[in-house]
């Protein structure tokens, strides 16, 4: 039992995943999405609209094997004014939900539209040849080198992201990195974990724009102490930075940090699926953590944000991972236990 | 709980139900259908997947109280190559969900779109003048011709239609005849019943052409015997018709006779919502028939065919019903119980 979730915009890429899953012998079953008509619904709903719990959006989600989100925004803009509270209300009648759909295996990719290209300041070729050497790289190359990383943040128990105003540090023991090499983004290139959310501590600069509830925000400034983020400024798009971090008790806290690797991706988009898998990034996530890195904090939201590592450097224990354009493996021969160890450091 | 079903063309007409749907209180959830997708499935899948029951399916529909069809084809004959066996046995696949869908509170429309304008052979702007010419009549005055209407058969124990290469009987005793004023189909306009499925008798040519399939079909003449049809010919798509006749026991009789009355319909546009629908027309059903009608034939087709009655009449028991482009309301003042009867006929 598989269900297709389309834009109007991916219709074309439903019809091709749809003939792939009838020949491995599943039975797909297309649902739409779009932001017009999220915003029609916002649009509509009075408050304790908003809070009906949909009932039969579970029950499909409950009798599927497989959910398959195939992205293609019919206008990334289309929520800019409606009010974050009222988006965060939705978010949590809909977590449950959210939960369920990511216990089932799934995947999440993008069909190049218009709309994206738009947004990358692209022709609809050209956006359609920056999809493609994005997700058409050499995964089985991917997959081993995003392995080996994952190996070696798990013999230290902690992560540190140095950079130009950033300064962050957390604790990962007991958690579990994941080598994410494209088997639920596409196009995928990340190894996350969850921190111990009460361990995080430092600052960081967040300085690639991101799209969050249909507006830009730029600039993030967070400070941890104890986990929770006690400062925070944005140099645009303060007020929904703000209302994400007010959501509930999970939302000062971390609930992801990772390190991008995908050198297929040349430019950032304004598109999450993308810019955080960039090589040469980190991305932290606040909210909701999940369970496959043995996370523990819950909340409504989960925001990724990205650091360009150009100029930076990640470490875990005394091991340099990746320092100002390179990973440890694109140095040495990868492999070796010693790799990458720098004594003297923290 | 509310479910949308639309095309990628009937989106903004989804956009726009949703918004409705929140406006009163209801929790819209939207699936996407297309004949695109569906060929997809049929390219893709073997026989057992044909017969592969889609239980997520099953438990949205369960779940949900209103089912909304927004149709608006990206390819009417997108079908047309497909073995009609293998459609039939998709139909049989899924009947069980067909009637869940119809134990519902549902409604089915169109959204004006270039597929279905080109097949009218109209622009878009003239398709979008002829569906709302049809869709926006007075609903009021047609509901109470419509139950005046209903009011009359229910007199009487049988019906019969006489015109040119037919003359049709059947009995209709114990049946529901059913004025339907827009409140499932938009637009509507008709009076239907299920016979009763072993009384019809008789001949009738179907003189104008349907789509079946992707495919169509034109000058079907049936001819029946007990309630079943022993003699079948068509001028184009016989074969067609004979795979839908050899479907199931169901599928030789008629589940279906009615009388189409929208006088908003001014052409036929090979759709069969507004087709049937159109004034000084009748239109019977090879196949499953309604619970609302207390029909009793039960198929995994239901394939509407119709009849032009310019030269014709519809008979119930002594009562001319209509008569060669006029009703029995539109020839006297409604409402009296001996309107249209009309002594030596039969």
């Amino acid at each position: 039992m598989v269900i297709i979730s389309a834009s109007p915009e991916a219709h074309e890429l439903a019809v091709a995943v749809t003939k792939e899953v009838a020949r491995a012998g599943g039975s797909p079953f297309t649902v739409m999405a779009s932001e017009e008509i999220t915003r029609a619904f916002y649009d509509g709903a009075a408050e304790d609209t908003i809070a009906l719990y949909p009932k039969h959006q579970e029950s499909l989600i409950q009798a599927c094997d497989v959910f398959i989100a195939l992205s293609a925004p019919v206008n990334t803009r289309a929520l800019a004014n409606i009010d974050s509270k009222r988006i965060i209300a939705l978010s949590r009648t809909v977590q449950k939900i959210t939960d369920l759909r990511l216990s089932k295996r799934w995947c999440l990719t993008v069909h190049p539209c218009r709309t994206l290209a738009q947004q990358a300041n692209m022709s609809l070729e050209e956006y359609q040849n920056f999809v493609y050497g994005a997700t058409l790289i050499d995964w089985k190359a991917e997959s081993k080198n995003l392995y080996l990383m994952k190996e070696h943040f798990e013999q230290h128990k902690d992560v540190r992201f140095v950079g130009p105003d950033t300064d962050l540090h957390a604790s990962t023991e007991g958690r579990i990195w994941v080598a994410s090499d494209g088997k639920h983004n596409m196009p995928s290139g990340e190894v996350f974990t969850a921190p111990v959310e009460t361990t995080v501590e430092g600052k960081i600069l967040f300085d690639v724009p991101f799209l969050q509830q249909g507006r830009v925000i730029e600039g993030v400034k967070l400070r941890f102490e104890k986990g929770e983020a006690v400062d925070f400024s944005a140099e645009k798009g303060q007020e929904t930075l703000k209302s994400i971090l007010d959501t509930d008790a999970g939302s000062r806290r971390l609930g992801e940090i990772a390190i991008g690797t995908n050198r297929g991706i040349k430019q950032y988009t304004l598109n999450m699926l993308f810019d955080e898998k960039m090589g040469n990034t980190v991305h932290c996530a606040l909210g909701n953590s999940y369970k496959e890195n043995n996370g523990t904090n819950r909340s409504a939201v989960h925001v990724d944000m990205i650091k360009t590592m150009v100029n930076g450097e990640v470490i875990a224990g005394d091991e340099v991972i990746y320092s100002k354009g390179k990973y440890f493996f694109e140095t040495q021969a990868p492999g070796r236990p010693s790799i990458g160890k720098k004594t003297q450091r923290k």
